[in-house]
């Protein structure tokens, strides 16, 4: 029997600022990334977010990110690997305050914006980003491409990984994202959208942008509540995976067993 | 045989800024109330600090602040109670990273400037501090004044407390400090001071400003490490505490057995 | 005949976050009370905003803050009045670069927040800040109540000043609003909005909250462009004063000719 | 009669962090950089620095950085250029206000750390920072590298300039610094810097790292105040210079009659 998770990006509101649809998205998805305050959000929203998230049991997890709140953490900055490694730090633990008090144990790390995206390409910020979790807490799930670097990295370190995958991108042959500067990056047919996640989680591959089949490990989807539009796209994608027998599950329910 | 703690504000540096004398400071005492990163501080700092901490057998605790990093958080902001509450926390979490990470167990908590002050003033401030601490880690040690605001709130949450005292200021006869703005608030004679805290520590006592005696309770000192003149005088402190027979210890030791 | 200004805070949004419905409120309004960073904005939104107000023809002010993001300078805060001064000076400054580049000159400065509510009630904070603006721009127009601390600081350092009135809101005897946590503190029907507005622009008096006639100083009537109803509202009040015959016009023109 | 100006970085303490000996560098100078709040300073810093300056007789210059205090705006920050015209225009505007209230004019602006040295190597970033200086005031003057990409779109916007050289740094052939990483990127015989200066000032030719004599434009030499030694060797360059008749002069008489 097949299994996968739901992990979107939630509570990145910011004092009087709002952002997202939290309360509608929350019963759609089985694994939150939750912000930590240094790209958005704040210690009120993360006190919220965390109850919502315990409340819909909704499995939690830190989106640790870049000292950039007017860049939202989106813009890439030369941060030393061992700032990194204490930023990450700092952020993990401030989450884990919220779960503690909400009695519920921190399931994963999702890096965000610009941090997972420069971490992707440099080995040593990858590194650095694990040697944080685990430093911290070496029972969290580090949860990146399958095929990538911070993967790499956190199996190197001893960490559990979760490989997440985009219904709504194209990939290489080597199992990273077209960039969105190139034609062809985005699947914008829902259908077409649908029909690789099925295959990603069922069967591990996807056709690449090339037409060459490759592997994917689709352990969770990365899905976004910013919108009815893409709220309707994943109830679709919810429904389509019950359909063909597949169980929605948080990560760390997916990967157990996997070596 | 009378034991007591001697606790000074830490890690108060700031990406390129520095301040304090840490390295100096440390021999020297027990416990160390570190900066979490609101008033003061930022994740390197606080990596580097609680490493020393550790390192020189110094109890570490969570320093929280207000959120206003140009005024050192020592400037009054009207945050509502249920805000402090999850400022605590997260500060305490983020905090609580980097000794997880060290091998240590964090020992307490002692609100800073602002906060500290408000609290002392504010039966729902000093409520809503508490509630933060309890609900993150209920063994953590509330610091502050032992007749005060937030050592009740504290203890009527069932949390432990530590009383601490000051060497260099003078006593309202309700066991409140002087204001710095009134006359007589500051005590200048060492020698009168040194004799103070003996006092305090060994029975309980202290003369007020207005010549009544009255009764503190005298579990930590509040030292400072920001000048050479400061350091002499707790290494005169500490000289004159063990001539007496006293044996300094962080709170947690010196704690134990009270009711 | 009767003139009057509408103004209204602008550019209110942060890096990602969007707040405020500044397109469509700008037609509808006479003089735009600008975010200067401190309490909301960044260079961006400010630069968009004020070169979306020289397009529109709306007349630009600063809308000056304190330095507290995450309270939208709504919290007080204990700042010493020199720094209040500094920090209007540096607000005042940045906001005027962009108005400089789109070839208008600045028209006023309104305090926001809690600093407009602070100094409502402290005289030195008042003159803190028209200290400020006089030593940036002495042609600035101070905008508050006709009544209030500001105004009379303002004018006894020889600067211009705006008596701005409320059309949802109760007053005092003295001029002041009711507070709102006081009962009756808002004017919720709307054909009673609109006739004490009326009055206030055309007769220069309103009925205080106990039934008292007083006299206000109507010069810019404060808007709010933050909600489809608020927009509808100020079209409502717009064109009664149209009706009965008043001149919608930027304060400066406003006020040319009074003493 | 030979002239250059000596510049140096100032007001870069924040709040209750003091950084740089101000007061001292002064009376050595003749252009000071002036931090406006981004990777350092507060507004109350900038007043009072100005203030110095004003005093001193030391010319203003606005020093914008990239919105990174914990970096203190030395990380490379992938900041988009329309961005940074905005910053750049935000911070001289707020900088202005302190000038006009000291009566004096700006006289430059150099942008620090990351920004100037990714704007050297990127012509759309140097010119996004000359229309941002174009847009508020087009009487500044660009300090840079006289062969540099920024004094280059600094002059084809019609902007003035004044090329600034470094005695502690080996140049390339190209005019460019020899990154620190590399070995012979710092001059450290204080004697040989010295030499370095007075060829650069009088010829305006300087030895390559490679060898080869190259050409500088020395309008300004960049000088440091952060420590004793810093300070001497000021006031070593200044003595040697004034006794081979080169007139220390702010870089504005500098460059008057250059083409």
């Amino acid at each position: 029997m097949k299994k996968v998770d739901l992990n979107c990006d939630l509570g990145e509101s910011f004092g009087n600022y709002k952002l997202g649809m939290d309360e509608q998205i929350l019963p759609l998805i089985t694994s939150a990334n939750i912000a930590c305050g240094f790209h958005a959000s704040d210690p009120v929203v993360m006190s919220r977010t965390v109850k919502m998230a315990a409340e819909s049991g909704v499995a939690a997890g830190a989106h640790p990110g870049y000292q950039d709140l007017v860049g939202f953490g989106r813009r890439n900055m030369n941060v030393a690997p061992a700032e990194v490694t204490d930023i990450v730090m700092y952020q993990i633990g401030a989450l884990e305050a919220f779960c503690r008090a909400n009695g519920i144990a921190m399931q994963h790390v999702k890096p965000h914006g610009a941090m997972y995206n420069m971490a992707e390409k440099d080995d040593k910020l990858a590194e650095a980003i694990c040697r944080g979790i685990k430093a911290v807490n070496p029972d969290l799930i580090l949860l990146g491409p399958g095929s990538g670097k911070m993967v790499k990295a956190a199996k190197a370190l001893g960490l559990k990984t979760a490989g997440e995958v985009f219904a709504d991108r194209a990939y290489m042959e080597d199992g990273t994202l077209v960039p969105r500067s190139q034609e062809g990056a985005m699947i914008t047919d829902e259908e077409e959208a649908v029909a690789r996640v099925l295959e990603m989680v069922q069967k591990g591959t996807v056709t690449a942008i090339t037409g060459k089949k490759i592997e994917v490990q689709a352990d969770s989807i990365c899905v976004h509540g910013d919108g009815q539009k893409a709220l309707l796209f994943v109830q679709k994608i919810r429904s389509e995976l019950e359909k063909a027998g597949v169980v929605i599950v948080p990560m760390k329910e997916v990967i157990v067993g996997e070596s």
